[in-house]
């Protein structure tokens, strides 16, 4: 740990991805042999869920001992300036499906902003990282742009969540998918291949790697109602956090009008 | 071939296997790398798609002379009862945009009905393939089915183009993805990880494959105004289908008036 008076994390993003990387044998290990439970709160989980989500809230615990947890599967130790966000697996219902977009998302926040995350899709060994908002974003080691938009057409991408038609009208001109992991779908995004990615009731541990590497790429995320998002005061009340656009600023503002709740049927 | 007065395709699956390994190798020596041009239908097409249909029907000339062939880049040799259908890359937009679900595609229609199929998705090593509608279907080489629905609920999945939401309206109590590739959508359905799918506007060679393996593991496809699909006719007249659905039979029924063409806005 770096205990100099510049406060601003230092970590050690190597590290970070061998702990992601034995996360991601662990998932594979369970892949297409394990069923899942419901939660309370109605979303899906599965032993390999708990089981990684263990591995890294074990790792963080030793490395950096001072620092907060926040993990989708319970873990909740907030402490301090720093805070990591665990995903143990982002796309469960995908993972439990046999599907291929998935993956093993862990982000840390700096006084509630998003710092650094690593995202990792373990079928197709794709690695996402930022390890510092001013040292850029990386996909498999090359950096990525998110890059500003000369309009959108037939082909621009909108990514969106898989349940979307049931509470939200969207009228968008190019395509839409949902493709299994809300942080696949905002490193889409870091990198270009998609315009946009709309998340409708996102957890923190879904957002917080996934909005450093978009944010280090150039790009943004803020409310479906306007205002910049992810100041720290969600951490400690509900970790669930209100729907969110992500992309370059300029799309996001042309976009917000074009999704809407739905009037109920 | 077999020249047996019982006139069934006899086709060696395991060589057609191997070129599209072959064909795999070759697309992802592309992936990342092109750049798609538009056709005069505003389909996307790239050097890898012509790379791989070359390659393909160059293969099924030689191995079987008195067939004919129909390509989505253009090839059209219709003689007799045997016709191959070959999806160069079927998901070209998801290829060009670096997004995981896309594929190699090659069907054996016999009198215009689908018979056989291989469908392989080379960034993820994995394989569908059925080489006779009564001797089943495999992922990896392990029989899939698709099995009879118990009614659908919140987590049941329809699969469904990336710009469905242009056209029509689709009501459902379920998810809905587009994951990029109407071969994989199919085999999706086939081994039960999707409830059904719909097609919109499908080209012969996006079904002809996966349709044979849908129906070898028990499902069905069919109009989604209604009719039974995939006879002959179709062939020599426009390669385009009608609307599709897929899946099994009575999920079909049942999905079919959730389905509308949008009323123009």
């Amino acid at each position: 740990m770096d205990e100099s008076p510049r406060k601003e994390p230092d970590i050690n993003i190597d590290l970070v991805k061998e702990w992601v990387r034995e996360a991601g044998q662990i998932a594979l290990g369970y892949f297409n042999r394990v069923e899942g439970t419901r939660k309370p709160d109605r979303t899906l989980v599965s032993d390999a869920d708990y089981a990684i989500e263990e591995l890294l809230t074990g790792y963080v615990r030793t490395t950096y001992p001072s620092h907060g947890i926040v993990g989708e599967e319970g873990t909740n130790e907030i402490h301090g300036e720093y805070t990591w966000t665990i995903d143990p697996l982002d796309g469960t219902r995908a993972f439990l499906s046999g599907l291929p977009v998935w993956g093993i998302s862990i982000g840390l926040l700096w006084k509630g902003r998003p710092w650094a995350g690593v995202f990792h899709l373990p079928l197709l060994d794709d690695w996402y990282h930022s390890a510092h908002p001013a040292k850029g974003a990386f996909w498999n080691d090359q950096p990525i742009h998110c890059p500003p938009p000369d309009g959108w057409d037939e082909d621009s991408l909108l990514l969106i969540p898989a349940d979307a038609h049931l509470q939200y009208d969207i009228s968008f001109p190019g395509i839409m998918r949902a493709m299994g992991s809300a942080a696949a779908h905002l490193c889409y995004a870091a990198r270009g291949s998609a315009l946009a990615v709309f998340l409708a009731n996102p957890g923190i541990w879904d957002v917080a790697a996934g909005a450093a590497i978009l944010r280090a790429a150039g790009g943004g995320i803020r409310y479906l109602a306007g205002p910049e998002v992810l100041a720290g005061e969600q951490l400690g009340e509900s970790p669930h956090l209100d729907p969110l656009l992500a992309g370059h600023p300029t799309t996001i503002d042309r976009l917000r009008p074009h999704i809407k709740p739905r009037v109920s049927s």
